[in-house]
C-alpha cells in the first residue's frame, strides 16, 4: 500500500531513519557501563519499546503510572516511572503493580512518601523508589546532599526500598552542546553521584542507580563516572526541536496531510491542525517543499503560503507531509503510527493511552 | 462519588453551567427564524449534540468527515461538515454516508467538486453540498458574489445539489463586539446573502441555507435578515479565550489535577500538561485560587507559582482545578468529560475520536 493512500491526517514514522536512530543510540552504549533505560513517554508504543530493549536497553522509562502499567501489561518488567506521583489512589494502583514487575518511582517530598508506605501497607507490596534530586530544571526535585539524603533516610524509615539517585536536565536539552554546555550537564551527574556517595557515607543504603539525561545530554552524563543509566527517550523517532539543537538523529516523524483548499497560486490549506500536529513549541515544517511554509495552525487547519520562485503550487486533494516539531505533543495527538519504508506501507504501531 | 476521587488528570465539566448555557442559546433562538446548527467538533460528545437538538438545534455542523461519520452512528440525521474535503477517500465515505443522513459538505474549488461528483457517481449516491464563501478569515472559501455564483453553477452541473451558501467569520471571533465590529460581522452576512441572491437572480438554483457565525458573533449575524442558521459550538461548554473576548456564557470546563510536588512554599508542581490541557493559545489559570499562576507548560507538568499574601500553600497529594483556556483543543486530549454537580460526580461522557 502506498503512502498516498492512508487516509489523512496521518502520523507517519519512516522506519530507515527510526532503526538507524536505534542502532545508533545502541552502538553508544554497548561497550559502556552505564546503560539506557529509553523514555516511553516519547512514542507510547509497546512494539518500540521491545525493540529498544532488544537493542541493549535494560528496560523502560516513563512519566506516568498509566504508562507504567501500559508496559507491564505488555510484558515490560523492568520500569523507571521518573516523575513524582501523590494521593491515594494511585500509589494504591502503583503497590498492585509492583507485583508483576520492578517499578521504581520518583520521590521528591514527604507526603508522596507517607503515600507510598500507606499504600505498601494497605496493598501488602513493597515500593521501590529513586529520590529525585533538582539538578537546575527548577520543576521537581530535592535539593542534592543533604537534603536527598534527609529524604532517602525517611524513605528507607518507613519502610520503601531505596533503588538509587536521579535527577533530569531538562533545562539543558534545549541547549546545543559546547565545552561550556557539557560542563553544566557534567555538574548536574556530579550532583547526583556526590548526593549518593554523601548517603552512602552515612550509613544510608540507596542501593546502585543513578539515573539521568535526555537526547540533547546522554553522550555527556552517560560518560560521568557513577552514572549508571540514561532515560533518553526523543532520540528513536526525533523532531525539529531536537534536531535544530544539533542531536546527532535523524527526523523519523511526519503528519501526512490532503490540501483542502487553496487560495490564489500562494495561499493553500491543509487538514491537519493542532488536533492532528502540535504547536505548543512552534510551528511545523513541509517536509521536502522549500519555499512552503506553514503559517498557521488552527484547530483543524494548517494554513500554508508558497514562494512560487522555489516551491510548486498546490492542488486541492494533492497529499504532502508535514515534519513534526515536537515529538512528545504530536503522538499523543494520534492513535497509530503508520511505519514506511520506501514510500510504502510497512507496519501499523498501535500507540497506547 | 466526590470531585477529588476522580483520578487526574481528568477532564471536569460543570453541569449548572453548561444547561445555563444549553437554556441561553436555545432562548436566543427560540422565536427567531435563524436556527442554531451547533458545531459538534467543540465538544465530540454526542449526548450533547442531543442535548443541543432536544433544546432546539436543527441538526449539528462539524470539522470532519469523521465527525460526520460518529454523529450519523448516534442516530443524528442532519449534518453539516463546514469544511472542504478532497481527493478519493472521503468523498468517497461521504457519498456512502449520504445514503444513511443528510449530509452536506463545504465545496470551495473546483478540484473538490470534481473529487464529490466522481465519488457520487462512483457510489451512485447524491451528495449535497453548500458553496463556501471568504469573508475575511482568509482561510478557506471562494470569494463572495461572481466566484461563488461561478462555483455553485459548476457544482450544479457536475450534478451536485447546491443546499446554500456558508461563511465563517473566524477573524471576529476574536474580536470583543462592539458597533465597529458588529458592522463587520454584518458585511459578512450581506456577502452571504447577496451572494445567494445574485445566484439566484442568474437563474443557479442555491436552495435555502445560509449559514454562518460562531460563539463570538451569533448574535449579530443570527438577526441579519436572510441568514438562515448559526454555526456556534464553543458556547456550551466554554473557555477562557471565549470568556476574555467578553461572550455571555459560563465557563464550565476545568482539569482536575493533583499536586505531584513542591519546591520551597512558592512553587508547585501539577500533575497536567500539554498531553491534558492544551497551552496552544496561551496558559491556563487555576480555579478559585487567586494568587497562583500557571507559569509554564511541560509535557507532563503545569508549573504553578504562589503568591503566598493571597494564596494558601499547596502540599503534594491535593488536589486543585485548571480553567480550560482553549476548549477546542482541550477536549480533543481526552476521552471522556466528568459532568460534576454541586462536587459531586453525576455523569461520565464519552468523547468520541
Amino acid at each position: 500500500m502506498n503512502v498516498e493512500q492512508i487516509k489523512t491526517p496521518a502520523l507517519l514514522v519512516y522506519l530507515d531513519a527510526m532503526e538507524s536512530n536505534l542502532r545508533g543510540m545502541a552502538d553508544f552504549f554497548r561497550d559502556r557501563r552505564c546503560k539506557l533505560r529509553p523514555h516511553f513517554k516519547n512514542h507510547k508504543v509497546p512494539l518500540l519499546a521491545w525493540k529498544q530493549i532488544h537493542a541493549g536497553a535494560i528496560g523502560m522509562t516513563c512519566a506516568t503510572l498509566r504508562e507504567a502499567e501500559i508496559l507491564v501489561e505488555h510484558g515490560i518488567g523492568s520500569i523507571l516511572i521518573a516523575n513524582e506521583i501523590a494521593g491515594q489512589e494511585k500509589p494504591e494502583r502503583l503497590a498492585d503493580l509492583s507485583r508483576h514487575a520492578s517499578v521504581m518511582v520518583a520521590v521528591d517530598n514527604r507526603h508522596s512518601v507517607r503515600d507510598l508506605a500507606s499504600a505498601q501497607r494497605n496493598r501488602n507490596a513493597q515500593i521501590e523508589v529513586l529520590v529525585d534530586v533538582n539538578i537546575g530544571l527548577n520543576r521537581c526535585g530535592v535539593g542534592p546532599g543533604q537534603p536527598a539524603l534527609d529524604l532517602a533516610r525517611y524513605a528507607a524509615d518507613q519502610g520503601l526500598v531505596v533503588r538509587g539517585i536521579m535527577g533530569y536536565d531538562g533545562h539543558l536539552q534545549a541547549v546545543p552542546p559546547s565545552a561550556e554546555r557539557d560542563e553544566i550537564v557534567r555538574q548536574g551527574s556530579k550532583a547526583i553521584v556526590e548526593s549518593a556517595a554523601l548517603a552512602e557515607s552515612s550509613g544510608i543504603n540507596v542501593s546502585t542507580i543513578r539515573s539521568t539525561g535526555g537526547t540533547g545530554t546522554y553522550a555527556v552524563s552517560g560518560d560521568y563516572p557513577g552514572i549508571t543509566e540514561i532515560q533518553a527517550g526523543s532520540y528513536l523517532l526525533m523532531d525539529n526541536i531536537y534536531l535544530s539543537r544539533g542531536a546527532s538523529f535523524q527526523r523519523s516523524l511526519t503528519v501526512l496531510a490532503t490540501v483542502i483548499s487553496t487560495r490564489g497560486a500562494q495561499h493553500a490549506v491543509l487538514d491537519c491542525g493542532v488536533k492532528a500536529i502540535s504547536g505548543e513549541r512552534g510551528l511545523p515544517a513541509l517536509k521536502e517543499m522549500p519555499g512552503a511554509q506553514v503559517t498557521a495552525l488552527h484547530a483543524e487547519h494548517a494554513l500554508v503560503e508558497l514562494d512560487l520562485q522555489v516551491s510548486p503550487q498546490l492542488t486541492p486533494g494533492q497529499k504532502v507531509q508535514v515534519w513534526v516539531h515536537y515529538s512528545d505533543a504530536t503522538v499523543n495527538l494520534h492513535s497509530q503510527m503508520f511505519g514506511v519504508r520506501h514510500g510504502e506501507l510497512e507496519d501499523v504501531f498501535k500507540i497506547e493511552h
